[in-house]
């Protein structure tokens, strides 16, 4: 691909469109914002650009678009795939700025936000009148137009479904500038193609997020957790299709492991309650009301013990065990990053009925290869986040290790109809491995689609396809 | 578009694909299979093709892609835009035959179904296992194929979402043949562009779905309705969006009017209970704890007569009383239809909070128009259902009232945020419309998806866009 290498014209132009203050060229670019989260490939920008709103926006695509120069989109920056790294340079679109709440409507159940709105910020203005935004990923500091660009999951997406079914209505900058919308503050749409369900988990190569519309239910009066231990890891994993086979429907079930915990426990400085046992499933249960909410969780915990063959079942009702327990989950992927000089993820996304078949060949493979592989995940909806890390490991030996490992992993995952990404998406890091499941077809198909929308292939180049 | 006409060398390979049983040529194929439900558009095929597995729908899509024969999907023909009707003439692949039930798979949750299934199979065989399929369509002898093809949404969209929610995974036949699987059995998906999202709600015009992966949950243990009668419209229709403001979310929230009503009962020849009021609302709720629902269902009772200003509260709680209601409810269509000899509908989807402010103006465009303008609708959701009837008009005023109708109808809708079609689509009969509210740059995006996915423009020519 061949972009316009910016010159001191561009620069005089693109910097008249924004304030100061928020444009920096050069070496004024801070080393942030080279990387994300997990830094697997990094690369600088030629200008980063703080932007506040969409006319702003549109202004700065209309300019790239006639130039043909190359432009990135970045939120929180806390993506694990490299999807906002700049690597043919160019515009770095940063709309961190762009992070007001616009409206909540009480009558329609909206919320229109900006897309540089965090998603701890959302909870906090919904909850606060009662309502609830359901979509949990793990990172609360990640932008809410970064949550809608990988199609986020999370925790709760057993009961709730991820952040695609929580999206009513998109309002988009085209490569060429021109502002679009897509769907709106309404509950159905059949209204010719699905564009807004498109430019969900496009990774920022389709258009770019300038405001969306949230769908939001009333909060539910009451969440209750259960930390539920086991004997050994095989028990807890098999348990979490079980639960869901007896249909007692849980809001989340998430898989922790001793390991992971001892991790997670050192990195935080805090302890669990009951932090002694080898494997746990952590359940939640939420409604709004009581004797339904104890009816779920008499028969989960009857289950657990009686057919499941827990050790025990405990219950995390108060906030202080609550915060405990839920922060020490939330820290595994801080405590993982921490332990190794370098790790890299593997976000798959399984059948759940596959999931303690696959996860005994992750342990093999960690044995045959001689690599440490700590794993937790969403044991309930088929997502598991696996780290390999480098340690010690000389580096070739370390590039050597993943580019086999993660060929191996992924092989058997496809082989019991898994897919290369759960929440977390493709950006750079794993295109090839879509590319081996997907097929030249659907490559095809998807190479079209972008250039539907980007025809000069300006937006995020080398993302995705 | 220019199109192979359908020589004798044609029907000849074409008819060796398949049982000459499930094989219609020029004068064999029978009237029903030129038109839809509304009827609104007609035309016949060359041959019409009973299809009863895939590899049949791969042979004869190859043949077509190779010639450039136009293809146009039908199912069980129940939709009303004229999606199914093969204005180009050539084949008419008919996947009614394809209605087998693969698998229920009880750990996963999910049902897979060939495209022919109908929804009331699919209800039949799931709820028996104790499981659930939410979407509630009001047509139940469409296939899935067709509910998939519209992203079909229904009376439960409030609490459960629409079609495009309970689908985790597609298999289809691309217009030349090739078979692809986009999604599978997985709760999560961020592995590239949504291509499934983009099937659903295509109407037939980017690839052939010949298997579908539905979600399915436990299902709720008790379902009870409400009927809330008023003594106006106004205050029942004004009522559906404070339900939902107050925090008591339904199921379903359906609007029905004395008038719709007496149609009903007339062409259904039962009555349903309390019959004698000006305007209803009808609410339901569910769940797995009688406590639960009872509490629901106060709250609500007591919001509807001391904040709403309904007369009265009626429980349907026994399946005869549930069965009246919501048969009389399902028989609007079919009245309305019976009571005119044409009619034609408007499928607006509205922010709830416009409803009451836009039905007032579709009344008042009834009288201006001089034309009889029934509708119902699923209030809680937005979405109406508003038909207007030719009764004795003659064909030129008729025509003439529809089309300045439909285009003040719309653009008062737009300027509400509304769009063109909540749930049946826009197929042949509403592309004028799509393109008034999304503009050029979408359609042509639209364009660029369609020539992605169909490079020579053979299926389902001439529809959405």
């Amino acid at each position: 691909m061949e972009y316009k290498q910016i010159d001191s014209k561009d620069l005089k132009t693109l910097s008249s469109f924004v304030d100061q203050d928020r444009f920096y060229a050069g070496d004024e670019i801070e080393k942030d914002f080279s990387h994300d989260e997990l830094g697997t490939v990094s690369a600088f920008p030629d200008v980063h650009i703080m932007v506040i709103n969409k006319e702003e926006v549109s202004k700065i695509m209309a300019y790239a678009y006639k130039e043909c120069i190359a432009v990135t989109v970045r939120g929180a920056g806390t993506g694990l795939v490299g999807a906002c790294v700049p690597i043919y340079g160019g515009i770095l679109l940063d709309t961190s700025k762009m992070n007001k709440i616009i409206e909540l409507d009480q009558t329609n159940l909206t919320l229109r936000v900006e897309p540089g709105v965090l998603l701890l910020d959302i909870y906090e203005n919904v909850e606060k009148e009662g309502l609830f935004y359901a979509p949990d990923p793990g990172e609360k500091t990640a932008t809410i137009g970064g949550n809608i660009s990988t199609n986020a999951g999370g925790m709760r997406a057993i009961k709730y479904g991820v952040t695609r079914d929580w999206i009513r209505g998109l309002e988009v900058v085209l490569p060429d500038g021109s502002i679009e919308k897509f769907g709106g503050k309404v509950v159905k749409n059949s209204t010719g193609y699905g564009l807004k369900d498109l430019v969900i988990g496009s990774e920022g190569t389709l258009a770019i997020i300038v405001e969306a519309t949230l769908k939001l239910i009333p909060k539910p009066l009451k969440t209750v957790s259960l930390l539920v231990p086991f004997e050994n890891r095989e028990d807890a994993i098999a348990a979490a299709p079980r639960l869901i086979m007896d249909h007692v429907l849980p809001v989340a079930v998430e898989f922790l492991e001793k390991q992971s915990l001892q991790y997670s426990e050192e990195f935080l400085g805090k302890k669990i309650p009951h932090n002694n046992f080898e494997a746990y499933l952590l359940l939640s249960y939420d409604g709004n009301n009581e004797a339904a909410i104890d009816q779920d969780i008499d028969i989960a915990s009857k289950l657990c013990i009686e057919k499941y063959n827990a050790i025990d079942v405990f219950l995390v009702d108060t906030e202080e065990r609550r915060s405990s327990v839920w922060n020490v989950r939330g820290g595994f992927l801080e405590a993982i990053k921490s332990s190794s000089d370098e790790i890299d993820e593997c976000d798959v996304v399984l059948p759940r009925s596959k999931i303690s078949e696959f996860l005994k060949y992750v342990r093999q493979l960690s044995d045959e290869l001689d690599i440490r592989i700590p794993y937790f995940g969403h044991v309930g909806d088929g997502n598991l986040h696996i780290y390999f890390c480098k340690d010690s490991m000389p580096k070739d030996l370390w590039e050597d290790k993943i580019s086999k490992g993660f060929k191996l992993m992924y092989d058997k995952a496809f082989s019991f109809g898994g897919l290369v990404s759960g929440e977390h998406g493709i950006g750079y890091a794993k295109r090839e491995y879509m590319k081996t499941l997907l097929g030249e077809n659907q490559l095809r198909i998807m190479r079209g689609i972008k250039q539907s929308f980007d025809p000069k292939n300006i937006l995020n180049p080398g993302k995705v396809i």
